[in-house]
């Protein structure tokens, strides 16, 4: 069955009887012109991430399961860059009439177990259809006793990341050459073994991004998540704190299936690392020389934008990542 | 210039500078990965709507202004429906790499004139491009000392509504006889005299929801907003109550302006009345006989959705409105 047989007003029920089961300590959920919200102590977070059809995910590669956890992922990674902790999700669809039903069922499934594996309840959203592809929009609110905002970097201060970079992007890469929707559970018949594939494209598919923990959060300085790649989400939290940075190669964190990966593929897994996305891993910066948990990839300078390479050479770096409308 | 020219990041600088003077007391808006929000007393409110291009809106009918003044008006509106007032705006965007930078200037033009006359900031979003048509999402967060739900009428308890209905349902039948967008700033050439129909395609355009006052909404049982017309929302508010209806045609509120575009349309007035939608007035259920700024248009039954004709005759209305995907 697809949409335009069932109808929004039997979809909207079937949303509401899936999670009224989780609804929140306190509040009121789907049903009603508004959510009444009960989020945790301190401060109140709002973030808002959109995901757009031929933009951000190509449907021919990517299962409705998948999609519907990568939308909660990408969005509570930007509540627990702010040391927050994710409450609720609103979510606004926009869908042909020509959607299955089981898309649908799926996609929902997927929302469930990124709900679930965040500690978040779906508390309302909106439901269009959509005279071209699937547009989904969601809003999460979370709360943080301290926020920690982008804007604190000091001079000095080292710059961590608390993951390995560039998995995602050459995930992506992994998949376009498969040119379908892979099973994460299952390992199968691919050019490269599947303990080299899986991992990287499982990252770029259902990342899982992961709060900083309370201990390291004391001391923390400056903070974001890394959607845009390493360059140009770090230029941002530089241009926030009024400052520059230096970066090391032989620092930057690379796994050991990227590299292998990226050289069957032909792509330098430095670029990767620096230039990829949606890695969904933490950026921040501190007075401590370690954090537990990070990996220091360079200091905070007054001034410039540099990598040291390996040869000890320096590079000027370039603002560069992900950006839409392709602008100059 | 359009946006593939400027660039995404140039737009979100554009963007902050406009809104970065009102931001929030306390709070902080846009420019970090999520903004920390300092509502109102009582308790938290949220809703989501979305607005797509060949759905929700043509924009052959249209000015880009109007479009921003309007996305605000349908959001606050579902905060008012529950007694609240709004705080926060975020503002989810995707939009296509030919759209013109004026026409995103005008566009924010709206969104800042909404916001303004609303009392509301906006305090975050998404930018990403489409590759189809324009959508919008915008959530609005806000708070209410006591939120009124949709589920509390009781039998005996008077239906009311906060202004005129089908107005606006009316206005876009004009809009799309006049086939292209209308300056409502000016009056102009029109197959009715534009003091006919001015304020129809306005309320159709830039409708303009308005909170029901503190003294009324002491004795309210149940509330929401009127988007996709009264027959679908009553019945809705009465399932959320478990309750039936019956309406008296002859307290229906129709302006003289929508009596008269109707009938040089050759439309049923009453049929605009029960089923056009987007009116956002307000319908709530009160045990009180009369409610100063609101019209009593029924009363809660046990059962049964009816309408007493003018000739005393008694119709069964069936629940229908604005559905989307036009499911059975």
């Amino acid at each position: 069955m697809n949409l335009a047989r069932k109808g929004e007003l039997a979809l909207v029920n079937d949303i509401r009887a899936r999670f009224s089961s989780s609804l929140p300590r306190g509040g009121t959920g789907i049903g009603d012109d508004a959510a009444i919200m009960a989020p945790g102590p301190g401060k109140l977070l709002a973030t808002v991430d959109a995901m757009v059809e031929g933009v951000h995910f190509d449907l021919a590669l990517i299962t409705p399961r998948q999609l519907g956890c990568k939308l909660v992922a990408v969005n509570v990674s930007d509540i627990y860059a702010m040391g927050g902790r994710p409450d609720y999700l609103f979510l606004s669809m926009a869908l042909p009439p020509r959607t299955r039903t089981s898309f649908i069922d799926k996609f929902f499934d997927g929302i469930e177990e990124g709900l679930h594996s965040h500690g978040t309840v779906l508390a309302g959203g909106d439901l269009s259809s959509s005279p071209s592809g699937v547009t989904l929009s969601a809003t999460v609110t979370g709360h943080a006793l301290k926020p920690v905002k982008r804007s604190g970097a000091k001079v000095g201060h080292g710059i961590f990341v608390t993951g390995t970079l560039g998995d995602s992007a050459c995930g992506l890469e992994l998949l376009k050459r498969i040119g379908r929707p892979v099973n994460l559970e299952k390992g199968r018949q691919t050019p490269l073994s599947w303990k080299i594939m899986g991992p990287l494209i499982k990252k770029h598919l259902v990342p899982e991004p992961r709060p900083l923990g309370n201990g390291a959060l004391k001391e923390v300085s400056s903070m974001m998540d890394l959607s845009d790649g390493l360059l140009l989400d770090l230029w941002r939290l530089c241009s926030e704190s009024g400052t520059g940075a230096v970066l090391h190669e032989k620092a930057i964190p690379v796994s050991f299936e990227m590299r292998t990966a990226a050289e069957y593929l032909g792509i330098d897994p430095l670029e990767l690392a620096l230039a990829g996305g949606e890695d969904y891993v933490i950026l921040f910066t501190s007075p401590r020389k370690k954090v537990r948990g990070a990996v220091r990839i360079g200091d905070v300078a007054s001034g410039g934008y540099k990598l040291i390479e390996m040869s000890g050479r320096e590079r000027r770096l370039p603002p560069s990542g992900y950006a839409h409308f392709n602008g100059k």
